[in-house]
């Protein structure tokens, strides 16, 4: 491919290569060049198609302007839209995005961080697994700037963004509660993430408060690796023993959206024989025949913070540690029944 | 951070510069290092947790080892599948991948190619909008190699992965014929997009065929940009007539999922009153009380064949242009009631 170069563009400006260098690397102020000039000479780059080498500029700037992202699975919506939010706020500050998905896998993690490294990134955005905390502690003892998402772990100092996720665990069931049920389960992740724990936390808390029973039983943990059959185990021991429970809180949406499949071929009628609520929204529960109340989670606002506080790091070099913790929503639908 | 150099590796180790260099670019076979040496290089890199310099490696090479990627929203399950299938596909081949959304805007996806292109990705592989027959061409005449996924404009010799849409199309309505179906509309997006008009070929050859109605009000189009109102305003007009459609084919599963929203809120039972039937997967039509009976494409083999056209071209630095086009499955479920 025949290359554009600065001297084809001060060619046909008529002007010196120093000067369409100085306007297109936004220095033309320094340079004191005229802002019709400064048009003139971006107008021409566009017509000629002129791409800047960005591998020079990087070795020079010492900076890639790219940000490594790492969820858990860019195929599961809330993490699509997690990398769609980063996307549109790095774009805003010319950064592009690289992706990886772990899969909730340690080893997985640990090879896209090593991957996203060697090509450069200026930082990461990760969605850490269970398990990675020596990778964060290395990521830190190299200086390597990044933000931790939707999970951290309390006893590392790093960068993270998440939200109330206890508070809105214990509204979550003292919603149940007050729409009248008496017996209320919880699916969770079989994992010590934190962000489960705290869900779980929420919802004994709700539990307690409201002083309804607490049985071990009520709480079912289910395997991401093994997830239709624990669900399905799980839901058997909730809804077919001698006291079945009214009312499910699930923690995540693929939870949830597994576990109405399953109950869909039980015969259970919801709002009527079960109350259902949710962490976070998923087209498959808005199209479901009663639409599942949900803990609405502040997507947007999370992806700008964590691109926000990753950008300031990367541009201050600063070692302070930002937390940011934002407050959700219930959505209140028909999948409770009356309140 | 302080980086370990092949030197700090070289006296670890206790051998040359040189010796460690060729092991790390996979070279010891050309330097005729034994195997045991090879590895201990290696244990040592680890150990010292050597990032090698991506960005000098690139200029040397002339190759980033990185896949731009163009979708039309990465937050849309169909266009997050096939990213996850490109990124594994990718890293099998020690590729990442850089990816943006276009949003079907034609503006939008001139400027993510120019950004990528800025990135020095080694090719493109893109779901070109509507009116993109230009930037294309642009990137023939710079030699970027390219794929085209999803989509393709005939006019336009470059390669493309597709499906038999007009013949999958062809076989749906043919399903809803057989299941007794006698007034069959299709809600399809207002565009000229190749897939879309082969899909509607597909319907309207299907409705000759079997000697069926085929007025024009039967085939309504919605705009992807105004998507809910246009999706309320066609449904309306195939079911409120004085001759309702008894059976819809929708030609995507974002028309699907907006279209049974609304048909939810009109009261009408599926597939009592109207059987339904889709292009594409979702959970949302999983877990509908009614699983949606969908014309399956088959992703994963898209992608891997995406991937692997490209980096051919990569590679090979040729112009032959591969067109490859892989069949769907019909899968049928309950929305069509009784066969």
């Amino acid at each position: 491919m025949k290359k554009v170069s600065l001297k084809d563009i001060a060619t046909a400006a008529g002007v010196s290569t120093a000067l369409v260098s100085y306007v297109l690397t936004n220095k033309e102020k320094e340079a004191r060049i005229g802002e019709e000039m400064a048009k003139k000479i971006r107008e021409i780059a566009r017509q000629l198609n002129y791409q800047p080498n960005h591998i020079a500029r990087s070795l020079k700037s010492g900076r890639s302007f790219t940000i490594g992202l790492i969820v858990a699975d860019i195929s599961n919506p809330f993490f699509g839209n997690i990398a769609r939010t980063i996307e549109d706020e790095a774009k805003k500050n010319n950064y592009t995005v690289i992706f990886g998905s772990s899969d909730e896998n340690v080893d997985k993690s640990q090879d896209l961080i090593h991957v996203l490294l060697n090509r450069q990134v200026d930082g990461l955005i990760i969605t850490p697994t269970e398990g990675s905390e020596q990778q964060l502690l290395q990521l830190q003892s190299q200086h390597v700037p990044f933000v931790l998402i939707d999970r951290y772990f309390p006893e590392i100092a790093a960068n993270h963004i998440t939200v109330n996720n206890q508070e809105a665990a214990f509204q979550a069931v003292s919603h149940l509660v007050k729409a009248g049920r008496k017996r209320i389960g919880m699916v969770a992740y079989k994992t010590t993430l934190q962000h489960i724990s705290e869900r779980i936390q929420g919802y004994q808390a709700a539990l307690q408060q409201h002083e309804l029973p607490a049985p071990a039983s009520l709480l079912k943990r289910a395997r991401y690796s093994h997830l239709k059959t624990d669900i399905e185990t799980a839901i058997d021991g909730l809804l077919k023993g001698k006291h079945p429970a009214d009312a499910l809180f699930f923690a995540t949406n693929s939870l949830a959206i597994e576990g109405l499949k399953y109950i869909n071929t039980l015969g259970i009628h919801i709002p009527n024989d079960l109350a259902v609520i949710t962490f976070d929204e998923a087209e498959a529960l808005d199209l479901f025949y009663a639409p599942v109340t949900f803990v609405k989670q502040p997507i947007l606002d999370m992806g700008k913070a964590a691109v926000r506080v990753l950008l300031d790091q990367i541009k201050d070099n600063t070692t302070a540690v930002s937390n940011i913790c934002i407050d959700t929503t219930l959505i209140v639908r028909k999948s409770c029944g009356s309140q």
